[in-house]
Order: C-alpha cells, then sequence, then structure tokens
C-alpha cells in the first residue's frame, strides 16, 4: 500500500494467454513479438502476464496479444482482470507520460476475428454498485456486439476488434465515478464449439 | 433479476479449463468423466463451464476438475470466478438440499499436485472491503501455502489441495459479513517455466 485509492490513474491487466495447441510456447512468443509494447510496464510469470499504463496502450496491447495468437487459427483463451485506483498498486509514472497514440491500431484493426466472451464487472466500494453494472450493460445493448445473460457474467458474440472496444468504454465510462474498478474476462476464439455469432440478432 | 441481494446461499463458479495441449479435448472430456458432479447444477459452453451449489460441492467439483486434468501431467491453466449472493443470480435450490459429505474428496485428496495461483477478493457494496481484503491475506499467511504480492492479486504457490483448502476457507470466511462476495483465480499447473514451491520459505 503506497498510495491512497484512487490517486493513480496507472490502468493494469493481469491475464494468462492459452493456446490450446503443443506449439503453446510458441504460440505466445510469437503473439508477444507481432506486438509493440514499448509504452507499458509489463511483467511475465508462469501464472500470467501484466501489462499496466495508461488506459488506452494497455487495452491496445492486451487485444493486440489476443489477435496475433487468434490469428495461428488455435483455440485460443485468455482470462484476465482489467483493474484501476487499486490502493494496493504501485505506480509507474514513467509509463503516464506516453502519447496517446495507439502503437498496434494498425497492425490489428483489419484482423476480422471472432469470438466468445464473458465479462463482469467491480465498481468496489460503493453501495451502489449494482446501479454502476446494469448502466453499462444496458449500454453494451446498444452496440454492434452481441450482449446477452450469462451466471455471474455478461455474454458478448462479435468480432474481437469490437469486444474490445465494448470493453474498453465499459471501464472508462465506470471509472468516472467509481475510484476503483475492476473488470474480469475470459475470451474464447476457433472454438470447435464455438457459438460466436458475427450478425446481432438481437 | 429475480431475487434481492443475499437472499440465496447458493455458490457458483465460472471458470475456464485450458490444457495447453493438441490433445485438450481429451482431457477436458477425461477430467469431466473422473468428477463426481451428481451434486451441483453444471452448464458448459465454448467460453467456460458454470457450477452451482453449496458452497463444500462447488469448491470439492472446482478442485476435483482441476486436479484430474492435471494429474495428465499436461500443461494445465485453469481461470475462473467464485461467486455468492449476485443479485442477478436465479435459484437452483433442488441443490441447495444435498447433504454436506463431498463426493470427490476420497479421490483428490491424496494427489500430490503443485501449482501456482493468482487470486484476488472482490467484498461488493462495501466502503470497508480493502479492510475485508487484508484480513484475509492477513489470514493466509498462517497457512501451509506460501503467500506473496502480486499486481492486483495475492499469489500462492504450494500443494492444490492446500490452495484450495485456502480459497474455501478465504472465501468462506469473507462471506460471513459481506453479502455479495466474488473471488477471481488462475491457477498453473506443470508449466515448463512454473516456479511452484512446496515448501514455505517464509
Amino acid at each position: 500500500m503506497n498510495q491512497l485509492c484512487g490517486t493513480s490513474s496507472i490502468v493494469g491487466c493481469q491475464f494468462t494467454l492459452s493456446p490450446m495447441s503443443e506449439r503453446y510456447v510458441d504460440i505466445i512468443l510469437f503473439a508477444l513479438k507481432e506486438v509493440n509494447m514499448s509504452k507499458v510496464w509489463s511483467e511475465t510469470d508462469d501464472v500470467s502476464t501484466c501489462i499496466r499504463g495508461k488506459q488506452i496502450h494497455v487495452f491496445d496491447v492486451v487485444r493486440a496479444i489476443f489477435l496475433h495468437a487468434a490469428k495461428t487459427g488455435e483455440h485460443i483463451a485468455m482470462s484476465g482482470t482489467f483493474s484501476i485506483g487499486c490502493p494496493g498498486d504501485s505506480a509507474a509514472d514513467v509509463y503516464m507520460d506516453e502519447s496517446d497514440i495507439a502503437l498496434n491500431k494498425d497492425d490489428t484493426k483489419e484482423i476480422d476475428q471472432l469470438a466468445g466472451c464473458k465479462f463482469a464487472l467491480y465498481p468496489l466500494g460503493r453501495e451502489d454498485y449494482m446501479e454502476k453494472i446494469y448502466e453499462q450493460i444496458d449500454w453494451s445493448k446498444e452496440t454492434e456486439v452481441n450482449v446477452s445473460h450469462s451466471h455471474y457474467a455478461t455474454r458478448l458474440d462479435g468480432k474481437v476488434n469490437d469486444i474490445f472496444n465494448l470493453l474498453q468504454n465499459v471501464f472508462d465510462q465506470t471509472k468516472q465515478d467509481v475510484s476503483h474498478v475492476t473488470m474480469t474476462f475470459t475470451l474464447s476464439a476457433n472454438s470447435p464449439t464455438g457459438k460466436a455469432k458475427e450478425v446481432k440478432v438481437s
């Protein structure tokens, strides 16, 4: 605990990338090599990878890692948690001075990968947290992503780029008046039993 | 929203099991076949599996699925979220009448599998949530599991059975005075870069 809640605007994402393949080490290394991570702090161990920095770059890098792994055609899962305002977070302020130009957007914006996703939003320290959650679910239904209910989560189906745009907006909108927000997500692409739908049906 | 917060004591766990192997379908089916799930509600889709029922059986089943998958020797990751008191949860009350005899304990208690784990506890709707989290981290340090700090999470290293005992106790202790609790976790076993330590060093 180096700081009080909400005193840093640094965003973090701790995630586990799981290619369901004997070549999982190669696929992870390939994805990491394809992604420009020069604007974020990062650390990988045997359980997960942590990316920290400005919100725009954290989402840009996590999206790009997933897309580059998924374009191999293998079944890929990614589970993680985005976080801002954690009282236990320590600063990496040098990364907060970067410009707002996302380094991986040009490489990823044309990748037409479909995925299924389940996410859950946790506005912390607030008695009105359920209102904040429902506001964002309602907003999500206005996007091009297919939104449905799941136990303990909201399910999203669509293009990976649209899903990440939605997740980033939900996170950004919630943090406007909640100082400590976490958001969990699990993405699945190229599943042999995949139900990912491109066309919104409702 | 079928009920108010905290009116059901049903526990749920939504998780994704990821064997890093071409044989991932076989390994998942093998693990599910080995586990007795007759005391829980369950549903699987292309993104995740959801288990719901009494706390003792939900933890028993999730632990057994991970252990049976890991005993294949393949690199296995499991990420998920335990939850209780979710206002959006709908009841499956028939499963709440089961006895407290865990059906998979005899099969799993002797499996000496090591793993690394990162978990995060989210007591929702409470301004004093950080106190609740720190209470449980402090308590965790008194167990046989190696506990260390990680960004946005607490890292656990040790035997899978000890890790699940710890997670279940943390969840159980927190729910005693918080009506809506979620707890995320990622487990990794048989990683080629594994750092799992059996012996507690601090």
